[in-house]
């Protein structure tokens, strides 16, 4: 369903063509003072039209919040918000009314609910991601002490060839595709600037480190930190894969070279499990590679069919990202974020 | 917590060396006529002992059903079950009563929970996917017309250097590493020989196909269908990462190239996708990919520390899994089941 | 938290004097045709202002839909929705800031939360009751071949001295009491307006009567039908006490005289158990009874003490209802909805 | 489903004839010290065949856990116990196999189901309770400073005619039937036996104080502590009605009377709220009143219909209860303790 989250809860609604989005964040404990500023500032990071790697496509996207504040803090009370949806215009998808484009959720959606609404992808739109910036820029807050880097590691076959302790996350924000590694940032603004000329799109991957998380998130089982922040993550647009630590390079290794030893305060010499142990964390850093497909829409026309099984010619229409990646980075720090804040709430009830 | 499911929901519970462990699966719809020697066949796939290749410890692993079931079917009350733990010594562990083991849960269950149940793992065992089995054996029932077939695709550096159509899935159980390419199975198998006698263990790759699933599994936003399948396969001991379709390849790729296009009757004549669109089955094969980590546990001497932050030698005894993988292929079809037994409940909610 | 249901499920937001208030509906089914003048008529069944027996303030209660609809029919989105809060005032309250009123919300929220929005009653409004209202009317469209009628059956001591089967449910909105025996209803309309005019209030009781719910609805354990009812009902403002079929008097009965005998076809002689067998409904009339204390609010002065534990003197300011329990009807009716419409759905996947 | 509670949770299994019923409780924080002798005591006050006023059926009802506790204390993990049907004897109940038992789930069951387990009510039987008396009793132990006595107040016509503040709860095991008052004890014994003697049954009411439980419990909306409380107990065998604090008798009152006056030191003058406003726990004493309908199994002929709609002459056999309120009594003690444990580890989360 829309929900997501145990105690630190979020729900939304919201097609790209209504007249909103939106959503109830519940369960945020009272008495936090929220700088709405910084909320703002991470939907700035999400929005369109941000640069020439992304859609021109111009939105706003300014959050109202209509309930669970008072005075500038949470009361303990659902926190309710909504984002108009400034620039829809539904006569851009007419011509969609009964087409399936290809690796959308058209075809999908049409045959699971008899019928759909076909403005800009409706419900299945990455519109919908604002929302969880909402929520993961409170979590963010919520955690204080906690930082989260998420980071452009790799656009195409372009990445970067180092490891993340070798990067200065400050950096992050210098360039408009978020690769803290300026050379390798270049080339990959390069590569989408071509790739966005020929009406294509690319894929990418996002590297995040969670720092400062201490020990004891995540539950044994079911809940296991990496497996709930897998469930988070995959739910993000485009998402094709993830991997925690040493990820798919640790089924080609030997456990007497994986395994992490101990030093005596309890930290490890190495960090493979990506800070993670058991599905807890271990408080050393945790880190994870989140793998996003090139964007289904593309500037070029296309073979497709419509509802009555035809063939038809789709040329597309709009504005469109080339590589979704550089604007998914605040998505994937907020789907980290809830997750982080929703253990974190849960493990006060650990211990007696 | 202990339950993963929404509609068919199982809840567990068990260590490694309690008296048992076992489960309650709830929500499975009335009337199923179970096949309890297919529940059994599935429980003794991953029973340790079963080959050169895996542990030598023996578990008999037989399920008793306690409730849920009158004449052999389904009632529609909550079944449950249980399976002794034959084989358990408690005294094997009281030398890690304050021991620390490398890249286990020790450390991070003593901190969050402040105290440790320390034999053999207590709940952090991979025992526990035994109940698992016995439920994913049920949802395969429920689920008649699937077909789910998980194999081993990699141990460390050897893979099956083919497309998962090239496989006759017949042949996966007809060696002892659930591996179809007979020639592939054979140099894995020497692989695990080879290092189970160095006293190391190593890592691999289960790939899984889902074939005739159908159309509209999985729901929009937090529960898609590659996300749930992604937590429970994430919630696998050992698992470090998951893809689905053209995964990690995807982010190296085009639109132009990725897309998958319709034939008229809406299949499509590629499947980079991995049957899932927008999150939702779309009726082509469901494939993915699943990552292990080598076992932790090794028959080597390694440096550790205790509960006092003292420096440690760690001598492994007992019986281990020189390479989990080939047990964790029922595992995997079982967690996969799980999921698309509750999708396919859920989806009889979606339409009017 | 700030759900209701498992399937159709609803999640709200909104304090009294907020800018609005409103939910999200998750879980309604695709193709429902949604007739907005039904929904907007329940609103206006509970809105303030009505008569000159309920407050004179005046609130308009448009529902504005956000999201999930399409050409008129749901989509299978979730459906976010909002009502404007037109007739807030924060100056009203600004008394009441320090001040905690007797058989308030006040003190508990201040003392679980550590601060609270004092404005209104804040989250603790019945104001909150009127997106129950609209996510009940969409449940009584999901459910058309369901009749729920609730009516005043007691106010004070005065009370319908008949059997809800010599009643005529279509006189219950003949009157501003909602009471459908006309004799009764105008005592109880005169007793409402003498104890207005001294500044007073009264409780009354709320009877429910559900017919054609078919049998099946409610499952076994901890989701009986009249358990969830209990529970929906039990979450309106002034609520004390609940009782099903014959409540209260049963614990007076005997055996042989309580126990309901079949007829041939099913359905039984007699209909003590309110239509609900073991948790599940039988297929006769559902039919519970509720109890709502007089609301606290009244027009006199009052001791109080304030957050410095300082006793202060209460002047209540504003316009309130002398008896809540008119207004509260179409909140029952819409309770009611919404927990049949969850088990409903829920009930699609009972059987193979 | 078979689950109830949010962080605290308890699921259950188990039929009447099977061979065993059993739980796992879910979320009791890490560190409990488990008084055993307790968790049985509590068992042997529900079990029967305690005396001449219940069924003369013997069961001993010895809990045995599986999981979750080393060395006396809980580890954090799920909690799985077991209670062994060991007197169960399904030829009993052969006669039963077509029949439809009026007032009892016989019917509903085999409707929603397509099929039932008539051995002893199946999944519907009151042994089930079992289990959450062994889960209330470590609920209980987490709240070690909370207070919970439930009593017999009513047997048929025969009540206490006094305020729960005039009784001594320290009387309430001294007698059979759990009545504090030892006049009205012996009144209600010899009612229950004449009735007995008859072969017939008779309801009753069982009344709670929690004292000591502190201020906060309980969340506003949807999970008001009377409510969750209110699904709890309405989830309990034979239970047709719950009421709290002045409860129905609110109905009748007017505000000025009803109000709760404030003492300066947060407590109130008077208690109508039954120490609940808002839906939160304000540190005085909660009570309620829960009302039971007779037993439905009567040792006199009745007539019925069988699963063909035929007319048949039911004749009961076994042993059952007379009256199954004096069991009931530890029963709503541990649904109470239970919900009081679930808000208790939900309410560390409500502050920063």
């Amino acid at each position: 369903m829309n929900s997501i989250g145990r105690l630190f809860r979020l729900t939304t609604f919201g097609e790209s063509h209504g007249d909103s989005i939106g959503g109830i964040l519940d369960g945020c404990p009272a008495g936090l003072s929220l700088d709405f500023e910084l909320i703002q500032s991470e939907l700035d990071r999400r929005k369109p039209g941000q640069s020439t790697i992304t859609t021109e496509r111009k939105e706003s996207d300014v959050v109202k919040f209509r309930s669970g504040i008072f005075e500038g803090k949470t009361t303990g009370a659902s926190i309710g918000f909504s984002i108009v949806n400034s620039n829809q215009n539904s006569k851009d998808y007419s011509h969609l009314k009964d087409s399936y484009r290809p690796s959308h959720s058209d075809f999908t959606y049409s045959k699971k609910y008899g019928l759909r609404d076909y403005r800009g992808g409706g419900r299945s739109s990455a519109r919908e991601t604002a929302n969880w910036v909402v929520a993961g820029a409170i979590a963010k807050q919520l955690l204080s002490q906690v930082k989260i880097n998420a980071y452009v590691s790799s656009v195409g076959p372009v990445f970067i060839d180092k490891n993340y302790s070798e990067l200065d996350f400050s950096k992050i924000e210098n360039n408009t595709v978020r690769c803290p590694d300026e050379a390798t940032a270049q080339k990959m603004i390069e590569l989408i600037e071509s790739i966005k000329s020929e009406g294509d799109t690319v894929g990418g991957v996002i590297s995040c480190v969670v720092q400062n998380a201490g020990v004891g998130l995540g539950e044994p089982i079911f809940n296991k930190l990496h497996a709930n922040l897998g469930h988070a993550l995959l739910s993000i647009n485009a998402v094709k894969g993830v991997e925690f630590g040493s990820g798919f390079c640790a089924s080609e290794m030997r456990g007497s070279e994986h395994n992490d030893l101990f030093n005596t305060d309890g930290t490890t010499k190495t960090n493979r499990s990506g800070g993670i142990q058991g599905g807890i964390s271990n408080g050393m850093d945790i880190y994870f590679r989140v793998a996003f497909k090139p964007a289904s829409t593309i500037m070029q026309s296309q073979q497709s069919i419509n509802n009555s099984g035809q063939e038809i010619a789709l040329d597309a229409k709009g504005r469109h990202d080339p590589c979704v990646v550089p604007r998914a980075v605040p998505i994937v720090e907020a789907m980290t974020a809830m997750v982080l804040a929703d253990f974190y709430l849960l493990n006060r009830t650990s211990k007696l």
